[in-house]
């Protein structure tokens, strides 16, 4: 091993490889579950830097955990032996000019997704994801997990938003398929098939993006909703009415608006009933002759018309609109701040999202009685994060984690639906994907990461397990 | 063979079954350049019968070519021997009831796609996939090609649409992944992957597909452009201003008008002016608060004091509407009826569609001066079928098609694009695909094969060569 350690360091500089407690930050993943403490981490600079780590630890005989903000809530960034070398692409974080024309632009793996906003913003362009992690989450690790979040519904996720891909395979070669076109169909869709493999078949390097104009107005409400019936037909209605401006469809419940105000006392909720759900209602367009506040207002009465809104609110500001924003996005932290908590990464056709709460409800009650469940997320995709706390007054599940998650994950499965959304399966979820899909499905996956890896180097353990 | 024979007619009945001149209609590609006569061709009625083929073929050493509405233009679903079996799913013609609320279908894989379009018609919903072969391709055929078409730019090719997949594989087993969510990143991207894998991973028997609502209103309009880098400054224009609006930008030449005004008599073509370029725009909405016509109408007075636009018309009908789209429609028709042509289906990043269509034309007089250049396609994805005439008076290239081919395939390759836009490989481009792409990609994608089909009996000698 001082071979392996002293051949990397020669090859990274001493920016470029972290050991000790320097290497502690990557060590555990986001939810503090995960990781060993590795051989240490390597912080290449450019793509052959990361095809020198590869090269050197297959031949040292050590096992590649590729990682870019560690954001990640599945575990699936992290080591879980010793003899591994965490490989960070923080430092890789180079811009290209938008392709203004074409919309399109050349970015590292490295690149911060928030940073990736600001640097469009003066260009008139945008890249439709927006996600709770992207002040720390990088393009490599959006792409390996092939993230969502709330556009997802209207323009796509991590897959529907990449061209091009640059990816270092296991064997050191570099697979150049930077290309900027969406309409490519010389062979396999491989492009697609890196997202959301999660650093198991290469460690993707570089990426082109599609770029979308920036709308020039936006018009915002939050809704009180009758139930998650309610929610559910309206936003069937809103995608019918008005489907092409729709840039959120984000849903809460009082559960969980209950507890991040009660943990977040600068938090404001502004009208005058509350509900059981919570719908925020986002619309934006690219033309300034769009009557977009009047069709977000027209659509808030018919809802209240069919008794489907109880109440609503447009915003009447940027700072009202994101006073709104924070109310669905401080869900996670409300919740965190009460204590112990389960989550479960849902999805379900969007049309069965009420028969999914109401059935989940009684599992989950049938497992702890008085169990709070908490689900927000995604109307528009159908995506619940079906997130639980204890029942009132008690700190802990009394260890039933593991039949809460199956019993979600099994309804999720006969629902047509999946229990592993927009998280991916990590180390957490391999077992579960075991149980829930076909034997056959997970015998093309493993086929899959032997043809990529036949000598399972690429973080091995996560997303499959090869027999 | 007696016995291959007699052991498929014993499962699939004599509807099943066609030999001899019954089979003839399905040797043959589109093209007709390729196909020999295969032992029979099976039309197998449901999943278990396609299984049954499989598994009988497999033992019997013959190979499987799955087959959908025959239209692709690169001979992908025809035999090249005569050891083989043509599967064709035209008998798989079930639509299910489509799900309202979550915009979803399923639909077996030999579903014509224009009867999708029909039969979703009452339910004020659309399947936005549109193409020149709607009337006879078939939607397993679709996916297995990835096929893109006219609305690609704005709702994505097939492995944008597909949502789930019932495959059978080489091995006789079935893959039901026959999930009806976006969000499902529970393992590999496999729906994604066997979109464009034109039959060679193993046989679509059916797919839930997503769906959209039925646009309220649409304006389309005819422009005649300045030039090519027109069209594309003024694409751009389009997308910032009216980006979610756009089902339509399509282009074609006066190279292609003239011949298909020449060819088909009752074409009508209604404005004043000629030029080099056309530019077909449509526009649609769901909301009818939306002043669409105004919006497309400003649009186009901007483009005319710009200097983009020389002239155009908006539809005020939907016979007008219908006779623009014919325009565009007709390019293929029109100059087959001229004569001999060559046909190439070339993405480049759609800001670049100028320099290529200008470089293009330069290495095409240079490999033959005078050769008519005919470019058409769809500017929102820079999908370009660039088809070549011979020069006036001539009837024949002589024998330069492939000059032509590699020339555009590597200028293509040179500008971050593609050789095979939305048509496959199939057959007829696996050279061209070896020598434009890198050896590690065409390694992948041969590993890739056989982690799917080890004995390659699925559609062997398309997409990929394997050693």
């Amino acid at each position: 091993m001082v071979d392996l350690v002293s051949a990397l360091q020669a090859v990274l500089g001493p920016k470029g490889w972290l050991s000790g407690s320097d290497a502690d930050p990557y060590r555990r993943d986001w939810l503090n579950r995960y990781g060993v403490a590795p051989l240490g981490v390597a912080r290449p600079a450019s793509t052959a830097e990361v095809a020198a780590v590869v090269n050197i630890c297959r031949e040292a005989g050590a096992v590649v955990i590729p990682q870019g903000g560690n954001t990640g809530l599945c575990g699936g960034a992290v080591a879980d032996q010793a003899n591994a070398v965490i490989v960070s692409l923080s430092r890789m974080t180079a811009i290209g000019e938008p392709d203004l024309e074409s919309g399109s632009i050349l970015v590292d793996a490295g690149v911060v997704l928030a940073g990736l906003h600001e640097a469009l913003e003066p260009h008139g362009l945008m890249f439709p994801m927006h996600l709770g992690a992207e002040g720390s989450a990088r393009i490599g690790g959006l792409i390996g997990t092939n993230a969502g979040g709330s556009q997802a519904f209207r323009f796509g996720m991590m897959q529907d938003l990449v061209l091009g891909l640059e990816v270092l395979m296991p064997d050191g070669t570099v697979w150049d398929g930077l290309r900027a076109v969406q309409k490519d169909n010389a062979g396999y869709q491989l492009r697609k098939l890196f997202c959301g493999s999660e650093g198991t078949l290469g460690i993707v390097t570089r990426a082109v993006l599609r770029l979308y104009p920036t709308p020039k107005q936006q018009a915002s409400a939050l809704l009180v909703m009758s139930d998650f019936s309610a929610a559910v037909s309206f936003g069937a209605f809103l995608r019918g009415e008005a489907g092409e401006f729709l840039a959120g469809l984000e849903f809460f419940s009082d559960v969980g608006l209950t507890l991040a105000l009660k943990h977040l006392p600068d938090l404001a909720y502004q009208l005058e009933t509350r509900g059981d759900v919570y719908l925020l209602v986002e619309m934006a367009s690219g033309s300034t002759r769009v009557p977009l506040d009047d069709i977000l207002a027209s659509a808030l009465e018919w809802g209240m018309e069919q008794g489907l809104v109880v109440d609503g609110a447009l915003a009447n500001s940027g700072a009202q609109r994101a006073q709104f924003w924070r109310l669905r996005e401080e869900q996670p932290e409300g919740q965190r701040l009460e204590g112990e908590q389960l989550k479960h990464d849902i999805s379900v056709p969007p049309g069965a999202i009420a028969r999914f709460i109401e059935a989940g409800a009684k599992l989950c009650n049938d497992i702890l009685a008085g169990v709070r469940i908490n689900p927000f997320g995604h109307l528009g995709d159908g995506n619940i994060h079906y997130n639980l706390s204890p029942p009132e007054g008690r700190a802990d599940f009394d260890g039933k984690a593991a039949a809460f998650a199956e019993a979600l994950a099994a309804l999720a499965t006969d629902m047509g639906g999946s229990f592993a959304a927009e998280h991916g399966l990590g180390r957490a979820k391999i077992a579960m994907a075991d149980r829930n899909r076909s034997s056959t499905e997970r015998i093309l996956m493993a086929r899959l990461k032997r043809a990529f890896d036949p000598q399972a180097t690429m973080n091995p353990g996560v997303l499959v397990r090869v027999p």
